[in-house]
């Protein structure tokens, strides 16, 4: 794969990479277009990355289906699909991790404490792999987007980071892999994230400025649903990650938020351009 | 230097880079002509890198004439000077680093537990602004050698990592910007430490296999000198850094100190082909 890009940047050719778990879904596809959008050749990387799991969490459960994402990717217009194996990313003796120190330890940090150092760790060296002018990564991981992009200046990777929209289902349910987990009851109980979401918007749009006021709204309108767990509600600077206690007028606050339904854990966003 | 570099792969020149913190001396001058036989364009870069320097340690004093260095590079063959400042390496919001999780946390790491992050984190920057087919180091840092080179391969930079004999003095002290320090005194003390490695050296020649007694040897040695405070004497395995009890024939073992001097903290090491 490294020695393929490396050809392919002698040849002047505009690499763009897609990094993805795979299962894809619409929102991975979202993601194909704009990197075709910005680049010759598109190397879609599918790599169930075994560092950003918590020995507690998923990853010997994580939906996998190779057949169906090979079709998916081709006909979406991938023109490399890069699956390495984890005994080849990770051979015996590896011993070098990137960190967040401090982006990576709030919000899902918090609760996924080891998560960013397996993320970044894995891109760093897929970017190094196939050594991509443009990277694309969906919203739906707000705060991965942010610590990506932050590593991308901070390590002088000089490849452009676009972040694209979160992809939903048509009744609002943000797309991931994970929501096949989900009981049909628990699919129902979980529209209310999304719902909350836009309840806070509403809300913002109406005047309200107290972050405090709106977390409430949306933690009342989450917790009528009878399963839903909630990690956390928060309202921040989009970049800083920092809490906001009130929307200063031309600030872009991110809302996130982390809720869990039985064994499954859904994260949802918004950013919110204040007025 | 980023621009210049892509361009310069793009010409396909193959860039050699010397990363060094100034202060030159001939040590740094043989890693100069090692990357010279290796590369068609020779980038050094000096950079007193704050993030390898505990607060307690030498920043501030740390030796610096870049006049001099300047004209040194360029006889020696540089073909380009890389001096970025700290600000752009390290702007305001700064949060990625790289850690070396287990390689990094021994010997040195014991008594500088933030240097080899430092270290990793700054060669990191400097091979993505450089974009090097081949790093040279010097086998002086001899554990810095060790996570820098398993750091290449762990995160796939596709860098090829060479490392460069320790030079030394005429006495046989290990040429170091840190040697302009030392005092008369403690300078003819500090050779007690390439003595000692000569020692181990004869002594592992005339058939002792036991890593105690060669510590043993060493530590009379050197404790002899009155102003040495030893932090240090190891026998470890050359790449794993784990200790080694037993020398096995056919081992290579590292041989490595770090002994104060005053305020001076001078290391050195030798590597044993056990016979």
């Amino acid at each position: 794969m490294q020695e393929f890009a490396s050809a392919a940047r002698l040849q002047q050719k505009r690499i763009g990479v897609v990094p993805t778990m795979g299962y894809l879904h619409k929102g991975h596809l979202s993601l194909v277009r704009a990197a075709k959008e910005r680049s010759d050749l598109v190397i879609m990387t599918l790599f169930v990355n075994p560092t950003q799991f918590a020995p507690t969490e998923d990853l010997s459960r994580y939906p996998r289906d190779l057949t169906r994402d090979s079709e998916l990717a081709a006909s979406a217009g991938v023109d490399v699909l890069f699956t390495p194996a984890a005994e080849e990313m990770y051979p015996s003796g590896y011993d070098t991790y990137i960190i967040s120190e401090r982006l990576g330890t709030v919000l899902e940090g918090e609760f996924r404490p080891t998560h960013f150092r397996g993320v970044l760790t894995v891109v760093a060296k897929l970017f190094n792999i196939t050594q991509p002018h443009v990277a694309v990564f969906g919203q739906k991981d707000a705060q991965q987007a942010v610590v990506i992009t932050r590593m991308a200046r901070d390590l002088n990777f000089g490849i452009e980071i676009i972040i694209a929209p979160t992809v939903r289902e048509s009744d609002g349910l943000a797309m991931s892999s994970r929501n096949v987990y989900l009981s049909p009851t628990e699919h129902t109980q979980a529209l209310a994230l999304s719902r909350s979401l836009k309840i806070a918007e509403d809300i913002i749009t109406r005047g309200e400025r107290d972050a405090q006021k709106i977390i409430s709204s949306m933690t009342a309108h989450i917790t009528r649903e009878p399963d839903a767990k909630i990690d956390y509600i928060a309202i921040t600077d989009h970049e800083k990650l920092e809490p906001l206690a009130k929307l200063q007028s031309g600030a872009t606050a991110l809302i996130s938020l982390a809720v869990r339904f039985g064994k499954t854990r859904l994260i949802d966003n918004t950013l919110v351009k204040v007025g």
